[in-house]
């Protein structure tokens, strides 16, 4: 038995309120002997922190640092090497575009071809707007090949999201960008029998394509990478029988959520919205996926000073959480992104958790060091919704 | 996808340097209040403890003692559960006897014979120059049976390694030790069709050995177990793209180091010698496995005050290794040896990992209580190799 199928089989109802905290990337290394958590004035998170357990989180494994797709799966509960999100869906996530169950997505490039070979794979790094004029052209000119729709999503600069839908699609295809300029696009091919549909449906919408954009003279072509059809992934309210709110404002976020099966719902863009609208919808779910991005906007910008300002505005809204009375907080990471690094990494994540089974013990602040000894000690992200439940009561007893 | 898998896909190529001290058995309990780490006066390496992150490493499972060969698996990376190495190839490495691919290895103990029935199965423990004879006068008398060779190498006192080299040769046999004095020893049996030609060249050997012994009064029969052919394991270049060179005075352990693929350096006997070495061979590798033997030798002895005293040793030697400016140092054990049970044990080891990207916390010693509560937490240990190849940023980000 694996251990989602075990708090699976352990989950229970009633009618606790939890909430996760997600400060993107908050976990640092320290930069002239302080960590960004170290050197926010955070009175709240240091009083939260005398009454909870704290503790560490390893998002997949030690030394693996992991994009967000992975790092948001383990908070989740999904064990990010079980479950592998496909390049395809994420940049659809990312981008906004709304990816069903017969659904099948791939990243896609604007390119320049001349006379069959690919002269710049970026097609002179357009603009978004004139990029995404490009795009409606095409989506004026293919609407449907075989049986299946096609819709193309503008992304950013030279990037788009190509979307087909229909039944039989398969996903086991390979890429049609060469990597290299120079070279000659690659031709889509099925790496199972399943899929010789799909390629063929993928290499006609090249062609066409290529036709629509022929008088174009940069973005004369596109290559596609990342085919992915919408992951096969069993549902968070399954799972843990929690109906779940997601309150994130990047479409990263919302789309990952909403990919397990929580309910995305309307926020503003600030971290004071997101407490308004956890406010708002408090009485409707058990469980709220609340997401602070710029704690890691600011470390992947190399902004200690602007990092530190992010926690310390989290900390001034945190006690519009406390009155809502959640039974179970955590504050947690999906994975650290030091300012000196200026990327995600390794790092294990600190995380605090309160409720009032916790073993209080003696810590008056919140931040990496206090976390490595902390109660909980040093564990895998996929544990933090397990403890969440239990310190909910939501999980019975394994065994008699 | 399993960790290995993993670390194998996100593994790239750079030009840093990493370099693994392997203190063999370092790690203790205390004898009236001290562990020798923290009895010995080690200014080195409690400086270099203020500028690393602590842990400790479980070398197999909590409460398992491991032996040299899983101890040093699990540091190379390699789960010691999935990678079993047999007591025949350890023997061998041990005895500094050349494995390869096509060679098949067994642990052989000369023993006494009396009408069919073992009657000392040591032989009545004869000297290490007395059994080499013997082995000399086995080496001229028997040299291939069938299409197999056949060597055999002296060990200490009653011991020998057992070489068989050609084409088919399948290790599931069975031991011909009956483990028992007063007992027949036991005929060699195929435990599969496949080894049937092995379990019968065996059993020949041993009838032409028993033919050119009957003269000897004591070692006049073998006993052999533990038949093991050379592992096919993944080779540690392929696992985590880095040229890697292994520093160790004995065979033991740098038959394990050539095992997993690593370049054996010819050395001196002295911890001064292979740091000469280190310096020597520094800008044709880029991981270095360095073995300090002695701690774990007068762990064994239960010398306390000479585990102590190469601890310092060692403590005085490690500003030479700060000088080469490896990117990442780490200070480890493959098991811990404690000296007031004489032997290896299942406490953690305690680990330092030095690089410029670590978590500084407020160490300012190095030894297994500090190590409990530093910021790595409690990890295994094939997560060090992750780790040191994260620090050297030698992983790519999992995921996106």
């Amino acid at each position: 038995m694996t251990k989602q199928e075990l708090i699976k089989q352990l989950a229970s109802i009633n009618d606790t309120k939890l909430v996760m905290v997600v400060l993107d990337g908050v976990g640092d290394i320290p930069l002239e002997g302080k960590t960004p958590l170290q050197a926010a004035n955070t009175p709240n998170l240091d009083a939260l922190a005398r009454f909870s357990e704290l503790g560490q989180a390893i998002p997949v494994k030690p030394g693996v640092t992991p994009g967000s797709g992975p790092g948001h799966l383990g908070l989740f509960g999904y064990d990010p090497l079980q479950y592998e999100i496909g390049r395809g869906i994420l940049e659809a996530l990312g981008g906004d575009v709304d990816v069903g169950a017969k659904d099948m997505v791939a990243r896609g490039n604007f390119a320049t071809i001349d006379n069959g070979m690919i002269t710049d794979r970026r097609a002179g790094r357009p603009s978004t707007d004139e990029s995404a004029k490009v795009v409606e052209k095409l989506n004026r000119s293919i609407s449907k090949i075989e049986d299946v729709e096609v819709s193309l999503f503008p992304g950013k600069e030279h990037r788009f999201v190509l979307k087909l839908t229909g039944e039989g699609l398969d996903e086991r295809i390979t890429d049609t960008d060469p990597q290299k300029e120079g070279k000659a696009p690659l031709e889509c091919r099925a790496l199972v029998p399943e899929a010789e549909m799909t390629a063929r449906i993928v290499n006609k919408f090249l062609s066409q394509l290529a036709d629509c954009l022929s008088d174009e003279a940069q973005m004369s072509y596109a290559l596609l990478r990342g085919f992915s059809k919408y992951p096969d992934i069993p549902q968070f309210s399954d799972l843990f029988k929690m109906k779940a709110a997601a309150i994130a404002v990047y479409p990263m976020y919302r789309g990952l959520a909403k990919l397990v099966g929580m309910s995305v719902v309307e926020t503003g863009q600030t971290i004071e919205d997101e407490i308004d609208t956890l406010s708002t919808v408090w009485h409707d779910f058990d469980f709220f996926f609340l997401h602070v991005k710029k704690t890691d906007s600011y470390g992947e910008d190399g902004n200690f000073d602007a990092k530190v300002k992010i926690i310390e505005e989290f900390d001034r809204a945190l006690p519009k959480i406390k009155r809502l009375k959640p039974d179970v907080i955590l504050v947690t990471a999906d994975h650290s992104t030091p300012v000196p690094m200026k990327a995600h990494s390794w790092h294990p994540v600190p995380l605090m958790l309160h409720s009032k089974f916790v073993r209080v013990a003696d810590h008056k602040v919140f931040n990496e060091f206090e976390c490595a000894r902390g109660m909980i000690g040093t564990i895998h992200s996929t544990d933090q919704i397990p403890l969440m439940m239990a310190n909910a009561l939501r999980l019975e007893k394994f065994g008699a």
